[in-house]
């Protein structure tokens, strides 16, 4: 009887979509500012559209291999769910993509009446994006679940979700910051001309560059964030307590609960003039917080007669504020650690290095901290099913958190236009402080992905050794002082670190190219510098697209060849010690690389509002080599980190029946 | 009968010492050059011996706190055995710094006569450092164990030597890159004057640094490092083989033979004219890991009338000479690596900063691997007894990898004397590129320390296990997927990163210090830049020795207290996990800062060397900011994470009477 439920998250997930249509329409009824300003807006809408489409014709290749080798081997269940996995996180990385170049330019004009109305706009724009994430999230593991009745038929599911979302978050990594730091580099740095500057060749793909990145790339990943830990909650519900539906399903009511709670919550971010941004934002979050935590209490008790799981759940969304609050600490203009970061930039470009490496690796620390207080506390209310439940608790979140992120970009894009279209400095100034919150939810977004994917590891773990124990009839243990075990442990520890290195070497490589395209248009086009002559934008749009697809691939396949590898030839324990390395270093390094990346970042606009010198002196010249390094690590590598470790996960759970019988 | 071979070890440790004082007393006969090199020289000793003196005094408080716990919590014989390892490691220390200091100006007049002969001094002096360490190592674990006939007993050995190494590492580490980032800062980038130049007041700070940190610092790691490996391999044997004193006394003996194959192996060190650096110093290796080896096989059948464990030891040698090569390839001007990062120096600071990163990531995979093979292969060959013998193999060859590890610095150290002396560019033509090898041969060092904790952390942690279960009377299962080893897996794997992050911006906060009065200097001392008024060098050396000793406190007491509140508080499986979880991030954060740190050395090197641009160039510039960062990665928070590790890893085993029992 308790499988019906699962039809009404069907329903919250439609209505999700139906608000987000809604949100959608408004926006495109906004005003969209001058004839200079759409100008720009489609050439950015033109290369963004160029660039994603490019990028999935080239993933769906390594897709189609992939399905057919998933029919062959596990049979059409399996294969039709990586196909909606695949298809539904690209969709949402189209959406994200397509609200934000459809806002930015409405959020410019918008700007002209004050920070207020430029933020709920671009509020609205990050909801949609937001609220599609989780409502397509839900739609697709409800809607398996009530055609097929097995989670683990959703496993395909969400191997086509992270697979795509690893490539989308590399590609668009890629894209983006060779474009920003190839862009920055020539112009701010050594032409000394302001950051979106129309003559500057590289600018258009940089602008492209934030929403194949920032946008598409992150609703691709939180899309598959959300639904792997819905499907691995629900697997837990089915291992642990076989044959009673109430524990499969009630994950999914409360991602049902939440996202009516997120619907609600995106009317509480409202900012009165001269109000802080970040409170405003919080608003919203608290509200869909609590609101989320007052459905799921009488859900709990008429599920299961007893609240016991629902203080899981409020483990789950205690955790998710806990880190929102720790990655605004470490990465906001408001707190000690940028403020530390603007002040060694005074003493050159290394201290300011120094410095915000130091403040990266500290910022690793605590969310962990988190993430270790959420699991034994979890898991002492219920057990291993405790902690899936205070996962998707968590989870739940995301279509809040995404908008909150999402707006970001969006804002950052709007003060690129207002640039580039030579509108008043004032625009400028609304747009800049957006930015500059944004930069810091955009962490928070990274640190809450990574951080889920800290307590989703020991839920798909669980699965893998049940999975294991079903294949091989008894249970095999994975004891760290097993060198099998331990050698899995450290090739796992090594992949985030490999894949880390591919991906800002890529950034570096292609950089370098748009540098040199860049200084050739400064020497070859006369006129250029005086704005009499026109950069050929196009030429630098094409360096970063064809790299950018190229340098993806690479590290795109490690997650799934290499366990693969570590699998058939050291064995099953080898592979689980594996899966449980790549999310200790993981973890780590990918907080690391996003929390320091937005710190450099803002410490940067800190200068910028006149701190230490403000703009032009030589700390701001140290702070920008900051926020250069910084932008590979926050936007490319450390990103990826999070779909990487799932797609290792997964694929250990494909070929779970191949190698259960290997142990050495 | 076996027990009277650990006698030998003592008569090979007496050889080493009888042949380190010999070479000794041959190095204070050569020519000490000109009266202002004399001064030079003596005002860089006199700093040192200050600083050491005070460093010592300082962790003598400390020590001498931990003594008294010991006594009351585990008796006078593991309190002794602290202070025998406390003392010894001070010993290697001060040894390795006095050679240095007496060494660096012989080499600088030394160097009159061409790159070999300075090649020899400089290498016979390191042959010193390196002799002493492997000597006391074995002499202090060899004659406790003779004395007391208990390999438990010298758990408290192996916790003295950590400790003061991890207390050396970090302070040592604190002086000499806030001294030598503080002199480059202003000295290189804002006044444009050379390395090493007699008008930078921060100068001999950053001399008296190089001795401090990478002779005294490195010899009190790598005695600690030996002895701790030497202890865990006999726990081992008296562990899985009670009652047969074959398996605890066989270590020993491998150290013993290794001695002897070492002091042979600084003979085969020579250098003929126009000949390259690396390979004189690699016939060194080559020679003293083939002779251990043919020593290796008779004793070994002898022993145990099978070859089966010298397989096992040679898979050590193998792991080490692996180590040597990836290391030398990652950081070493003549491979892609380092030609990388300085190619991306031509785009700028922030280009260079994004290279050095993604080579360091990458450069710690590989001996990762190394490691994972080196432990699957001895473990399948003896069991875990089988990998604890491939430890004390790998790290037999400590007193030749200190040799060519310690020739650098004193290099490095005759180059700036030579400049402040004003002597001919001649001299900075030999000892530069003595130097650039000596980097390589720095971060070899490191990367073996680090390495050889991956295989003692399998041999440490397995006598953590066989204690609990002593203690329990039954075994207790470390299962990963057990939330409270999860629990100390993240806990663990968070410490290096906060000790590295405390690390790192102790560099940076004491650099800054030291910016501010080198500018200060420049500004208010007239006539300083044209050499008329002398700065006043004692001011900055007050300045780093104040910082040091204060900023090394916190980080260095993480790893004592962190442990004992996991233990106490979240209990013992927590505990194991931790154990893990510290040496998987540990290894690879270590060896991204230490491999990374030197490659970034290197690349400036190689710029200098004339290429893209030479020095003064826009890429030489970038190639400053790379190396100024790299360093506190390489000589402070990178090279302090190994003892870290063992530190955390024998408190554990010190209060596992303690723990064992609290199991939630």
């Amino acid at each position: 009887m308790f499988s019906g439920f699962s039809i009404y998250a069907v329903y919250a997930s439609l209505l999700g979509i139906l608000f987000a249509l809604y949100l959608a329409s408004w926006i495109l009824k906004q005003p969209q500012g001058n004839k200079r300003m759409i100008e720009i807006s489609e050439a950015i809408q033109e290369g963004a559209m160029a660039y994603l489409t490019r990028q999935y014709k080239t993933i769906a290749v390594v897709g189609i291999i992939i399905a057919v080798l998933l029919f062959f081997g596990l049979g059409w269940i399996t294969t039709l769910g990586f196909i909606i996995g695949a298809v539904f996180s690209a969709l949402c990385g189209y959406v994200g993509m397509t609200v934000s170049v459809k806002s930015n330019l409405r959020v410019c004009e918008a700007a002209k009446k004050g920070l207020p109305a430029a933020l709920a706009l671009a509020f609205k724009g990050g909801s949609v994006t937001g609220l599609m994430c989780v409502s397509l999230g839900l739609l697709g593991v409800a809607g398996m679940y009530i055609l097929f009745r097995d989670p683990t038929y959703l496993i395909g599911l969400g191997f086509g979700g992270s697979l795509i979302s690893v490539f989308a978050r590399l590609g668009g990594g890629i894209y983006t910051k060779s474009a920003d730091v190839g862009a920055d580099l020539v112009g701010k740095v050594e032409a000394g001309i302001p950051e979106d500057d129309p003559r500057n060749p590289a600018v258009i793909a940089d602008n492209v560059g934030d929403n194949v990145g920032d946008c598409a790339g992150m609703a691709a990943d939180l899309f598959e964030t959300y639904a792997i830990t819905a499907i691995g909650a629900m697997l837990l519900g089915q291992i642990f307590f076989p044959g009673n539906e109430h524990y499969v399903v009630y994950p999914l009511v409360l991602g049902a609960i939440a996202i009516i709670a997120s619907i609600i919550g995106v009317f509480f971010v409202r900012m009165s003039q001269g109000g802080e941004i970040m409170s405003a934002l919080y608003k919203g979050l608290f509200a869909a917080a609590i609101i989320s935590l007052i459905g799921f209490y009488p859900a709990t008790t008429y599920f299961f007669g007893t609240p016991q799981y629902f203080y899981a759940a409020i483990v789950g969304v205690a955790v998710t504020l806990i880190i929102v609050f720790l990655t605004d600490y470490y990465t906001s203009t408001r707190y000690k650690p940028v403020k530390t970061i603007a002040k060694a930039s005074e003493s050159g470009h290394a201290t300011n290095i120094i410095s915000g490496l130091s403040v990266g690796m500290e910022a690793s620390v605590s969310p962990a901290i988190a993430i270790v207080a959420g699991i034994v506390l979890s898991y002492l209310i219920g057990g291993i099913y405790g902690v899936g439940i205070a996962s998707m608790a968590m989870l739940s979140m995301t279509g809040i958190v995404v908008a909150i992120d999402s707006y970001g970009p969006i804002t950052d894009n709007a003060g690129g236009i207002a640039e580039m279209a030579e509108l008043p400095p004032e625009i400028r100034n609304i747009t800049d402080p957006l930015d500059a919150v944004g930069n810091t939810t955009k962490a928070v977004t990274k640190g809450y992905a990574i951080g889920s994917a800290g307590l989703a590891a020991i839920v798909l773990f669980s699965s893998y050794t049940q999975e294991i124990t079903r294949f091989r009839g008894e249970a095999l243990s994975f004891n760290i002082e097993d060198p099998w075990v331990l050698a899995g442990l450290l090739i796992g520890g090594a992949l985030p670190f490999l894949f880390s290195s591919l991906a800002m070497g890529a950034v570096g490589r292609a950089a370098n190219e748009v540098v040199n395209e860049v200084r050739r248009q400064f020497r070859e086009i006369t006129g250029i510098m005086e704005g009499k002559a026109r950069p050929e934008y196009g030429r630098c749009v094409d360096i970063v697209t064809k790299r950018a697809i190229k340098e993806m691939m690479l590290p795109g396949l490690i997650p799934v060849v290499v366990p693969i590898l570590v699998g058939f030839l050291l064995g099953a324990k080898a592979l689980g010690g594996m899966l449980m390395g790549v999310i200790i270093t993981g973890l780590f390094l990918a907080v690391m690389l996003t929390a320091g990346g937005g710190a450099w970042d803002n410490a940067k606009k800190y200068i910028e509002d006149g701190n230490f010198g403000g703009k032009g002196s030589f700390a701001h010249a140290a702070a920008v080599t900051g926020d250069t390094v910084g932008d590979p690590a926050k936007d490319t590598a450390g990103p990826a980190i999070n779909p990487m470790i799932k797609v290792v996960n997964i694929v250990a759970l494909l070929i779970v029946s191949y190698v259960a019988m290997i142990v050495r």
